[in-house]
């Protein structure tokens, strides 16, 4: 079924876009090597529709993408592409869903509060829906990420700008030092298969079961749990801090990733910011179902229904909070949204990098860029951040034109690490013990808690480990780069790690090789070091640090993480080929909206697509695959030599443009090569139109720009009109078909 | 000769003050052991006194106490315990000159610069007493400085104050990036005996020698300059910087030690800060002989003899150079003090901790406590300073009560990297080359130079690195502690070294010691990372680090590089004990002369003694000796555990009350001792009279107190006056006389 088969996703937002405009070119070139590129809808939108095909017409239902993809991993052909996708918070979810609603599709609204069993099961099935919901079904096997030579070639070429970092800047990165998940971690690897309860024991001693899980043998298992009250007392003493050093404040958390521990944290930063407020009107919002974990937007929408007087008084006394507290960190300083607003605003792996970028400034209510203290509550990774800013305050920002590489081996296999561990976190509703027991009676871990507490557990199993160490030796080996596992000798779970780290190595030939185990600081102290003095060193990192070290580095190194090549050598077989993080994609939508104009950049669907069609080639015994790949290549280098990239201005190149000049570079490297000389003849005419055509084309495709696009939806766009807005060259367009029809 | 002495330096300032109150009680208990205590006089006054003999009448020529104690380093038996004493500055040296002249002493002049053979003659002899002229010739050894355990456990105790780190600190040390030493260093290593020469070669051509060097086998040689542009321009950029930055600009050079190429630095720093003055002024200021290397002050000293309308004119004109600069760091912002006022008023390795320990903060021209813009041009190993801040701001204060200790091995012996190498420090007159040749006309190393650069040379033989090896080897085994080799791999000269260590810890055994070579930073956040998790770390350094790195811990350690213990153990067998830095002696003789209350703390001779008293008991096999150094020891602790130390505040324990307590607790323990009854029977009366008199004794010592007192002279205060203000208890007097006429 997978052979010679290309799974391409549909996700959401820009790239969703893109994928409209760019695979009709891709499968003019592919369906001459006999692969097909099938399209599998895993947008938000798709998610919800598949999920309730009990409240939709026969016509509106649709199949589970997802499903089908996580199925398809297991599969030792698998060949995936996977573009960016929304983790949904609650307040998108809730969007999309009235975005449906509106499309007639007849899907329930989020219980945020279950009053009944059918509410429940509604809530449960959406709850599914939300946070990083598709990258754990479809990551089976690690992580491999690194910036492409040709990337990096052209970014030492054409440098992004760097802010400029001051050394007498006052930035920080402020994190607890105690009561957080860093300081009670517990950890234990369990020889045998082992079934365990995860359970909670009153003060009263009555036991109640949270969860059950059966453990491989080999696997680790981690429990660990934050204090509500030291973390709010931290949040006070941080936001007095600020107010006294007079510097902004910020909060970078992951609630959307984190779906559950974060929006906790999040909610807790608001009520003790809006402190008077929250305690002035807490009865009141208790009755309006405010929910502080949905941001400060939660009030504003609560008190619409409130008589005009009274609302009046509510955004009053909003206002005087700010008199007691530091200025806040704007996400949009023009409309006044705060970074407090809505948890899916801010988002700490990629919010982090584009301050350290920015001279080590975010924007202020007035609109000016200042220094802030970025706060990060749970310590395990923060640190890192305060060793880079400290590095750049200290030696000036980083000169992408003469900075090394640090590409990433990320341990993620079997959701090891799965670090939101949705599943197994609980927000603790009075004090007592939480505790892990073996099914003899054994109490492996235990803590004990205080209400609001937040508890979570967190698996490893054995076997993507030993994949993993594989994976980081080979690398180091294929690219002659130094690898340093980043391991933490003072943490209980890395602890565990090192343990089979070390006993994994044993497994491969290191010799002439450089591979250490350091702590995050000091790992990423020396990866700084060598970098700012043109070295590489690969980062060999749990999974936290592999989404965080894929957005940082990337950041500073090429501008942005999109221009990562992404794989992931499933453990099956299988590859999946992921294309570069969307961190600004609802500002992208927008702009079409507004002037039709797509900034987003293809760059990692051109990088993946290579890859995926050379696996292809190398698995399928496919040499023209192999040829496309080499020449798919080609072209991406000379666009990025050519500046063909899509530009953010209305009314120059945009994402349209881009893919036309890939297809016309893609089709003159296939004419230019010798290997296959009737593929060579077969792509002729192709090439032949599209470089006579160049002006005409590019012309119609700047001649739509400028006026307002109707997508017909932001989580749901009509296809029709995306098609209308996305292939509006009719040249193109005729082109391609003639292209297509001689196939 | 040396049988059964030890020899004290008198020298000058707080400590020589001190000493006349301790030696009369330290003698009572060392003439018990056969052991006689000498003066030897290398006080600065002392000094210029010997230098002039043919100057003086016969009753005022002095004998050359340096030379003396010169030639003892030599005996194996030579036993020194050395006092701070001062590293002269021009003015200084001048204020000294006059002061003795008042005295009647018709010691010449300085010439500044001299006009003729005569005054190049008298120049030269003043050269030699210049700077740090003592040290280089008693350190006939490497050094071997530790906080003792008695210290250590006091602090724990009575902690010092620290002042509190913001995370949001803007302090910072600013340093070259290039154009400095460190950038230009060329380092060679000779295999066997090599004459060389240091030449001058003009862009005509034109040869002129500068320096003859004879260097042993083995003997490692460098070279170096900082470029006069580079640093003028430094200079400007960080001013702005500061300027624009708002924070305070400050200056941290060693113009004391580095006689040469140091005051060189300072006066570019003056005439870059007050560019606009020296612009406008520059020819009359030569013509008044204004010496911007001497500091501000050289302008306000040259223009006292203008006309009261341009002296009026050009004090406008410094006021107006504020305008346009960033606040400078103030040494007394009550009197307009100025960090650039004297080249000695800021000494890199005393004001950099303290700055430090105050939370990163220097005093304003307000008396505010403020940011600062640290700078150190020459980055060798201002970048320390750096990392260092960088800690503090993120884990903030170091804690006294729960920190480690970092113990200093420094290379010292034979002048080895004698950093300041005056004779071999060069400010080029003209552009050319500076060059260093072999007898047969092998050009070692060679650098194009310019017209005001500072090029200079610096030798490290063989024996002292030997040594210093096995000094830190046996520190380590010694004291079961990890030690680093501050090590820069990046470094001409340390590349050198590393080489030496690298063959020299093969003749030892080191299996089970933990001993590492790391870059200074590396270094330093490895031991700062140990020190605040309480472990200890040796640092193994060379020259100018162990001068930096004794003050740097110390201070943060024990609130005072005072405290510690410091031992040079000779290469010939002897021990030089040498007791804490005089940092802060000036101030401490102003409150003598002004209020008659010595703060100056002793604690380091107590401890210098202790050790030379057991290791002339080790070496003369004298049984009493060691036994005194025991009992010393006790006396010491106890004095810390009672809190006898001098307090800073009038009318409280000051210097002499501190002494009087040593006296009656090491009576009370060399009574208390069972080792040796004679001798316990012999100090009976003695500790019965202390202690039944210590109230009156301390009633008179207090009531000395409040009202100036009359030394006779700052530089070479009149004896008579100084045994009548040191020795006020006629009670003590006759104690101590009675005990020593029973001896």
């Amino acid at each position: 079924m997978t052979k010679q088969t290309i799974y391409y996703t549909l996700t959401d937002e820009a790239p969703s876009l893109a994928t409209c405009s760019l695979l009709p070119i891709v499968r003019t070139f592919t369906s001459a090597a006999g692969i097909d590129v099938q399209i599998t809808d895993i947008s938000l939108a798709g998610r919800v529709l598949s999920a309730f095909p009990d409240f939709l017409t026969e016509d509106q239902r649709v199949t589970d993408g997802l499903a089908f993809l996580g199925a398809l991993t297991q599969d030792p052909n698998a060949n995936i592409v996977k573009l960016p996708n929304i983790s949904a918070s609650v307040p998108q979810l809730k969007a999309c869903i009235a975005e449906l609603q509106s499309q007639g599709y007849k899907v329930p609204n989020f219980p945020e509060v279950a009053h009944n069993d059918a509410e429940q099961e509604i809530r449960a099935r959406y709850s599914k829906l939300l946070g990083s919901a598709v990258n754990p079904v479809l990551r089976e096997g690690n992580s491999d990420r690194r910036a492409p030579a040709a990337v990096k070639q052209f970014v030492r070429k054409f440098p992004h700008s760097m802010g400029k970092w001051s050394m007498a800047s006052q930035t920080h990165a402020d994190y607890m030092r105690g009561g957080d998940f860093y300081s009670s971690e517990q950890s234990v690897t369990v020889d045998e298969p082992t079934d365990v309860r995860i359970e909670f024991v009153g003060q009263d001693g009555a036991v109640s079961l949270k969860k059950e899980l059966s453990l491989e043998a080999g696997e680790i298992l981690d429990s660990m749990f934050m204090s509500a009250k030291a973390l709010r007392q931290f949040f006070e003493d941080s936001l007095n801090d600020a107010k006294e050093s007079n510097v902004m404040w910020s909060l970078h958390v992951k609630a959307t990733m984190m779906k559950v521990s974060h929006p906790i944290v999040f909610g807790h930063a608001v009520t003790v910011f809006y402190k008077d407020l929250f305690e002035k009107h807490g009865e009141l919002f208790a009755e309006l179902g405010v929910n502080p974990n949905n941001g400060l937007s939660s009030v504003y929408e609560s008190i619409e229904s409130l008589p005009r007087s009274k609302r009046e008084e509510i955004l009053e006394d909003i206002h005087a909070c700010y008199e007691n507290r530091p200025e806040m960190a704007m996400v949009d300083s023009v409309k006044g949204i705060t970074n407090l607003h809505v948890p899916s605003d801010v988002i700490v792996d990629a919010s982090m990098p584009a301050m350290i970028r920015n001279g080590g400034k975010m924007w202020g209510p007035d609109g000016k860029a200042k220094d802030t203290k970025a706060v990060m509550p749970e310590s395990t990774y923060s640190t890192i951040y305060q060793e880079m800013i400290n590095f750049c305050k200290t030696n000036g920002a980083f000169d992408p034109t003469t900075m090394g590489t640090v590409p990433n081996v990320g341990l993620m296999a079997k959701k090891a690490e799965e670090y939101g561990s949705h599943d197994k976190t609980f927000e603790m509703m009075a004090d007592g013990t939480m505790r892990v027991v073996t099914s003899d009676g054994t109490v492996l871990m235990q803590h004990n808690v205080e209400q609001g507490d937040i508890w979570r557990a967190c698996q490893t199993k054995d076997e993507p480990v030993r994949d993993w160490v594989k994976l980081a030796v080979t690398r180091s080996r294929q690219s002659d780069t130094p690898a340093i596992f980043w391991l933490d000798r003072n943490r209980a779970h890395d602890i565990q790690l090192i343990k089979k780290v070390n006993k994994y190595l044993q497994d491969h030939d290191t010799s002439g090789l450089d591979i250490r185990i350091m702590t995050y600081v000091e790992a990423i102290r020396r990866s700084m070091e060598r970098m700012v003095r043109g070295r590489d060193t690969i980062s060999v990192t749990g999974n936290v640090l592999r989404d965080y070290l894929t957005d940082l580095f990337p950041i500073m190194e090429l501008g942005t993480s999109a221009k990562m090549l992404s794989i992931v050598p499933m453990l099956k077989g299988g590859g999946m080929y992921e294309t570069g993080a969307g961190g600004s994609a609802p500002k992208h939508v927008q702009q079409v909206e507004e002037e039709n104009h797509l900034r987003w950049d293809s760059l990692g669907e051109f990088m993946a697509l290579a890859v995926s069609l050379e696996e292809m080639g190398i698995k399928q015994n496919n040499p023209r695959a192999k040829i496309l790949a080499k020449t798919l290549d080609e072209a991406t280098g000379k666009l990025l030599e050519n500046n063909k990239s899509p530009s953010r201005r209305t009314g120059e190149l945009d994402n349209r443009g881009s893919h036309f000049y890939l297809g016309m570079y893609w089709a003159q490297a296939v004419v230019a090569q010798t290997e296959d000389k009737e593929l060579a003849a077969l792509f002729a005419p192709l090439a032949e139109a599209m470089t006579t055509n160049e002006d005409k084309i590019i012309g119609e495709l700047a001649a739509a720009q400028g006026k307002p696009a109707e997508l017909g939806g932001y989580y749901h766009a009509l296809r029709t009109n995306v098609k209308k807005v996305m292939r509006p060259s009719a040249t193109l367009n005729a082109v391609l078909a003639a292209a297509n029809a001689q196939r």
